[in-house]
C-alpha cells in the first residue's frame, strides 16, 4: 500500500549471516509550510496528513490564534506542502511569535522555558474530572490497536483526545509535538471542547507536551512512557494528573492520583 | 541515588487493583541557557550534565562554530544552567542564526528544512569505511548496557561516536538532538576526529540528525528505531549508509549497504 503517510523502499535485510532483499514500509516525512496572512511562518517536517489540523493546531499551541472564530480564512495545498492562513485584524500577534524566536533555539525549547515561568504563574485547574483506572488500560490498548501507521513502519508517535470513557480524537505523526497539535487544531475545527478530556500519549512527557496541554485546561495527561521531573513539577502546580508507564494492568500516578479510581474487578 | 541526572519522587503505583505508594527514580529535565559573545542566544531543555558539550555541539550543528580554534572562552555555570561562550572576532554569523529562526518553528524544524535544500546540493560524502554486522551488533549491545540513565528512569535516549571497532564515546538525554550535540561537543574539545566513524542511536533517524551527521561526514548512521523516507532519500544521495531497526541478531540496511559487511561466524 503507498499512501502519503508511507511508500514502500527496496532495502536489504540481515538475519545472522542471511542477507535477503525485501520491500519495506517506510514512514513519510515532508516539508510543510505554513503562510499567516500572506508572509511565511514556518515550516514544520512532519508526516503529511491533516496538514490544515497541523497548522491550526501550531498556532493554537504558539498562542497566534485562541479560537476559530479568530480564523479568516484558510486554504490548504496538500501535494505542494502549502497552508494558507488568513486570521482577522488585531488576533495576530506575530510580534510576540518572531519576538520568541530571535532568543530561543533550535527546538524551540527557548520558548517553553518562558512559557514554564508563566505557567508557574498562571492558575491551577479547577476541573475535577475522575477516570476510572481500567478505562484508561483500555483506551491505552485501543490506542495501540489503532496505531496502524505505526504497526506498518515502526516510526511514529501517536496521541488521542479522551474522555473518561472513550477516545474521541485519535492521531499519528512522525513528531510528538505534531501528532498531539494534529488533535488540538481537530478539537478547533470541529467545535470539540478540550475541558474534562484527557490526552493519551505514546511518547514521553516533557514540560513541553505538559504546558500544551495546560493551555487547554487538559485535566489527564496518561503516557505509555516516562514523565521528565520538569513535567512532573509542573502537573503538580497545575492540579493535572500525570499517569506514566501504562503497560497492561500496571501504570504509575505522578501526580493528583484523586482523578484516577481503582477498577473494582471489570 | 540522586544525582543531577536523577531525582527520587514519591508516586503511586497500580498494579491491576492493587495500589502502593513507592519511591521512583525519575529523569531531570532542566534550561540550560547559551550566551554567546555577551548575548543570551539560547534555552535549551535538557538533562543537566555535561552543559558545555551541549552548548558547543549546539552551535556546532547550528553552524555558528565550526573548530575549537573558533572558541575564545568559556565559563560554565552548572548550578545556574549557563554557558557562556565567547567566539573569536569574524567567527560568529549570528545574523544568519537569528535571520533563520524568524521564519521557523517551534521546533526548528524549518531551519532544517532549508539545511534539506543545501544538504542535496552539496557534495556526497567519499569515504569508505567498512563495518562487520557482528560488530554493529555489539556495539548496539554495549550502547543499550551503557544507559544506566534509561535503566533508572525510562526516560531518555543515548547517542554514541564508534569507529569501525568500538564505540568512543556515549551519552544520554532527554533529547535525540541533544545527545548527539554531547557527542559533538565532545569531539570538538577532545580534538577527536568525526571521519570515518558511525553514530550509534537509540531513536528514530529523520532528516534532522541525517544532516547533522552529514555535516561532520560521519558514514554510517545505525539505530535501534526506525528512518524516515526523507532520512533515506538524504542518505542515498550524501553516499551515507543508514542501518535501522537493529534488535539482537537483524537489522535493515537502507541506503549504500557496502559499508556493512557480513560476519563470517562469530
Amino acid at each position: 500500500m503507498e499512501s502519503k503517510r508511507s511508500m514502500i523502499k527496496n532495502i536489504i535485510r540481515l538475519r545472522g549471516n542471511n542477507r535477503e532483499k525485501i520491500e519495506d514500509e517506510i514512514v513519510i516525512e515532508a516539508p510543510v509550510t505554513i503562510y499567516l496572512n500572506g508572509n511565511e511562518l514556518v515550516t514544520l517536517l512532519c508526516t503529511p496528513e491533516k496538514i490544515d489540523r497541523l497548522a491550526l493546531g501550531f498556532l493554537r499551541s504558539e498562542g497566534i490564534l485562541t479560537t476559530i472564530d479568530d480564523l479568516a480564512s484558510m486554504r490548504t495545498h496538500e501535494e505542494k506542502g502549502l497552508v494558507e492562513i488568513d486570521l482577522k485584524g488585531e488576533s495576530v500577534s506575530l510580534e510576540k511569535f518572531y519576538g520568541k524566536r530571535t532568543i530561543t533555539s533550535g527546538c524551540g525549547k527557548g520558548t517553553v522555558f518562558f512559557n514554564v515561568i508563566d505557567s508557574l504563574r498562571s492558575k491551577p485547574l479547577t476541573g475535577k474530572m475522575e477516570v476510572d483506572s481500567g478505562k484508561i488500560q483500555n483506551m491505552m490498548n485501543e490506542m495501540q490497536q489503532r496505531a496502524e501507521l505505526f504497526k506498518l513502519t515502526g516510526g511514529v508517535h501517536s496521541a488521542a483526545l479522551a474522555d473518561n470513557e472513550k477516545i474521541i480524537l485519535f492521531c499519528e505523526d512522525i513528531g510528538r509535538h505534531n501528532a498531539v497539535d494534529k488533535i488540538i487544531g481537530e478539537c478547533l475545527i470541529g467545535g470539540i471542547s478540550t475541558a474534562a478530556k484527557c490526552f493519551i500519549l505514546s511518547g514521553r512527557i516533557s514540560s513541553e507536551i505538559l504546558l500544551k496541554a495546560a493551555k487547554l485546561k487538559i485535566e489527564l495527561i496518561v503516557s505509555r512512557a516516562a514523565p521528565t521531573s520538569l513535567s512532573i513539577d509542573l502537573a503538580q502546580k497545575l492540579n493535572i494528573t500525570l499517569v506514566g508507564f501504562v503497560r497492561g494492568q500496571r501504570m504509575n500516578i505522578y501526580t493528583h492520583h484523586w482523578r484516577v479510581k481503582i477498577s473494582n474487578g471489570n
